[in-house]
């Protein structure tokens, strides 16, 4: 794909705002040739931070002035109403006029959501939209949603998560066919909750979806699909869990590698290999969650990403547009609900 | 506490049945000299395991022969109805008729928590039985529930388990007030589901309970609540989340330290520090979930433990025993509806 893209940047969302989204810009346009960027946010500030970096090829990037910001702990319904002309919000207006192709941002997820979901519209026949973010696996890694838009889905809601999700994987991570699954509890009769039940039937009904069944929470991991499907509840605690988890076994070994003057020194040897570890459960590598089921791409960065995560999220987004997963996600659900008329 | 302790074991249940449960007997007598033990199973399968291991006082160890196994696979009203001679069913018996003090069993958790529940019945005041566990923290260790007994709970049934989480951590762990925590997602608005909610409430109001309010997934292992409530779809789904995690990491670890000569001599030198790294995160040590909310002390080991994990669920067993854990419960739960009637 070579047509240009263009994307509009909350360059003012996340803990640190322009310090990370100026450079991580800078750096993507070196990446994409034919990307645009557009850093929405308060121009004397975003002048400071592209006079102090290195400008790069600034005929691809411009700023949108914009006056203010939207907090991290800020409620959705007080940002929809009263920061009409905050950073994240231009930034997805952008999208919305066809002025950006896709837009990323490190603000707070549910202000995020709320403002996407109002601005963008919903697509036909999607009821909720959903958060998909990457996940590594054994094998390679694994697309799950939805990761906490929504804390309580129907069937219906998880089998056009599962659509999206499908669609996606397949648009932007190039796979065929992908094995969609979903997440569930492993006990006989207690054997996963009415919604799970009814979604795969749905699922198995739908000769467009590769539909892989149940699998549980370890299956994330061991890679027994491509999309894991679960309400937003269940799969924002799969994913928080799963930090925690990392966290504390980075930091189990710390203590063991600094327990005495041997261990020290086995530390010092083994530095490279853990190095190469480190890289490999590095949670910047998978930053960029895809909000999916709206008219248009929009991805969020995690609010701590440093500038090469969020250069993640950007290149997610690059893709996205690139792909045009929302008009994808659209004729898939069209078919499918074109299928289910016929039937 | 120095008074008898008689625990029935299921001898045949698990995926290594009486291979693993009849050494796990042998050493878990040498660590308890006043705990005593009923292997329930077939009676010759015993003897031979028996023979073959070193008997040591077999004056505290005794056979209750039965004819029936519940297959790991078995649906739990087909084991009810049709394995009422199974070595699950006789080893719950025998708490029920007050011949044991309390029951272990590797056996599959749905046949065993419905056969629990039919046979030992849930204590008054509590709607529902729930499945506990211990898990590592940071600082040290948390207690969760539920795991897995029930997929859909209100508010009461969640500050149910509050009540009896803390009991049981007080009680088996020594802690003094622990800290409840309400597992919880993190967005403003759509923070929480209704049941969560409705719970938080229920702990607020109640004296009895150190509530530490809503806790995240990471939180959990940062350790910032002692008991960790949710229902047993997401923690059921949670522990397995982990439980994968943990296994990726290792298996990263293993490919990186494997890569090449140099990395291999790394991992012989820092050797000494992994194997005090694996001991550290070994699930095997956290074996043993309880079944809380019962007039009896019923365990519940993993299918696939060793002698050693079957011992700690042993350990677990003896301490809820010497400590009348459901009498305690039940205490606490009458001292509750009390103070409710009294209000």
């Amino acid at each position: 794909m070579t047509s240009q893209i263009t994307l509009s940047l909350d360059a003012m969302g996340g803990d640190h705002g322009p310090s990370v989204v100026v450079p991580a810009a800078l750096q993507a346009l070196e990446r994409h040739p034919h990307l645009h960027l557009v850093l929405v946010g308060q121009e004397e500030t975003l002048r400071e931070h592209l006079q102090a970096g290195n400008q790069g090829d600034s005929g691809r990037l411009s700023i949108r002035h914009c006056t203010q910001v939207v907090a991290m702990d800020e409620p959705p319904s007080h940002a929809l109403r009263s920061k009409k002309d905050s950073s994240m919000r231009v930034a997805l207006e952008m999208v919305k006029t066809g002025e950006a192709d896709g837009s990323v941002s490190a603000g707070n997820t549910g202000a995020l959501m709320a403002t996407a979901r109002y601005l963008l519209k919903t697509l036909p026949g999607i009821d909720r939209p959903a958060i998909m973010s990457t996940i590594p696996t054994l094998g390679g890694a694994t697309h799950m949603l939805d990761l906490g838009a929504n804390v309580d889905c129907t069937g219906e809601h998880l089998f056009q998560f599962g659509v999206m999700g499908a669609v996606a994987a397949e648009a932007v991570h190039g796979l065929e066919r992908p094995r969609v699954g979903l997440l569930n509890i492993g006990e006989e009769e207690i054997k996963g909750n009415e919604q799970v039940k009814h979604a795969a039937e749905l699922l198995l009904e739908s000769e467009e979806i590769h539909y892989a069944g149940y699998i549980e929470g370890d299956g994330i991991y061991k890679g027994e699909a491509d999309v894991v499907v679960c309400d937003g509840f269940v799969g924002n605690v799969a994913l928080k869990t799963s930090e925690g988890v990392a966290t504390l076994i980075s930091e189990y070994m710390r203590m063991e590698f600094r327990r005495n003057l041997l261990s020290k020194i086995a530390g010092v040897v083994a530095l490279p290999v853990l190095r190469a570890l480190r890289r490999r459960i590095d949670p910047r590598q998978y930053n960029g969650a895809s909000l999916l089921g709206l008219r248009g791409v929009a991805l969020k960065s995690h609010g701590s990403a440093d500038s090469f995560a969020f250069g993640r999220a950007i290149d997610t987004a690059v893709r996205e547009a690139e792909q045009g997963v929302p008009d994808l996600i659209n004729a898939r659900i069209e078919r499918l609900l074109g299928a289910k008329e016929g039937a």
